[in-house]
């Protein structure tokens, strides 16, 4: 865990509380679990200090990650009736985005994802969220559904304090060049491997 | 995200129902950031499937993760008064244990940390939570303050389904053996290399 001095004092003309409090872009990477859990779990720090906070899941089916979309529900819904935390918003593309009018073709995944980016950039630009967490936002940019030059120039150029969390296999490097803190979750041993399966509560 | 058919279907007799549903020792370790955060996001899943949820932490401070305290006490305080989720305990070594009648001499880290780990230990055998999670255990297995032999054995003979993620580097060898999911976090890149410190919503 990070504390005390950093290794290099850099000459930006910031001060330690300015350049402490810059926007952070996060990216969860690599072939081990935990990618987008660790996201969800920064999204409870985001959340306990009062942040807007945004999840967009650019998965085809709702089958996982149904419990922290619950629980996070469940503080949205604290926020709402006592104050305490962040207000939450959770988008999936697997039902089709809740904003949009008609969700098209269920069938076109690649125009479903680039009107969820569409929206994201929208957001980004109108400071809508403090935190975002892009699920699984990498597989589109790696199948050229969105393009990662457009992607990595919008987050470069969001405004004001908005913190996002990137997760999924095969980050573009462009997007790692751009990030401020990259994690690489690596297999060291799974349960498939010994022929069990997922189980609730655990794998969703 | 693994799904599907395992890579081997082993031959110890129970049927694919039996052994998806063997309880879960977990081990996230590594340099990397997100080993505690993942954790915790695990933990949302286990509260929405309504299990009892038990967090320990052998850390010496109470500064970090605070923010995942707090999501999880609102969470706690949402079951007790709605019954959704499962009940949530969390219990921190840097302010003595919660149920200890007196911490000792608050320098006393091994015995403090002894001390959390006979009670685990004794849940263990009560059954007393379905989910544990050990943050930052490994240090005082690292330490040598608690021995790892009966940590792993006590472990491997834990009674019922209770799942259990235990946090930390440098993970005993003895314990990586004894887990079934062991996921290594890996530095990529850190905002710290570039001499920016940690901030809230992020950090805590």
């Amino acid at each position: 865990m990070p504390k005390g001095v950093p290794a290099v004092l850099p000459n930006d003309g910031l001060t330690t509380r300015q350049r402490r409090n810059q926007p952070i872009l996060a990216v969860h990477t690599g072939e081990g679990k935990g990618k987008s859990t660790a996201a969800f779990g920064m999204a409870l720090r985001a959340w306990n200090q009062g942040f807007d906070i945004g999840v967009f899941q650019f998965v085809k089916s709702a089958k996982w990650k149904v419990g922290e979309e619950a629980a996070f529900r469940a503080l949205g819904q604290v926020h709402e009736e006592t104050g305490a935390g962040g207000a939450v918003e959770w988008h999936k593309m697997g039902e089709g985005w809740s904003w949009a009018r008609k969700s098209g073709s269920e069938d076109d995944h690649a125009a479903a994802a680039l009107e969820g980016w569409r929206e994201i950039a929208r957001r980004l630009r109108n400071q809508t969220h403090r935190f975002y967490v892009l699920d699984e936002f990498t597989y589109p940019l790696k199948w050229g559904w969105i393009d990662t030059t457009e992607v990595v120039q919008t987050l470069l150029d969001r405004p004001g304090n908005q913190h996002v969390v990137i997760t999924g296999r095969d980050a573009p490097q462009a997007l790692i060049d751009a990030a401020d803190l990259v994690t690489g979750m690596t297999k060291v041993k799974h349960p498939m491997d010994t022929g069990r399966k997922g189980q609730r509560g655990i794998e969703w």
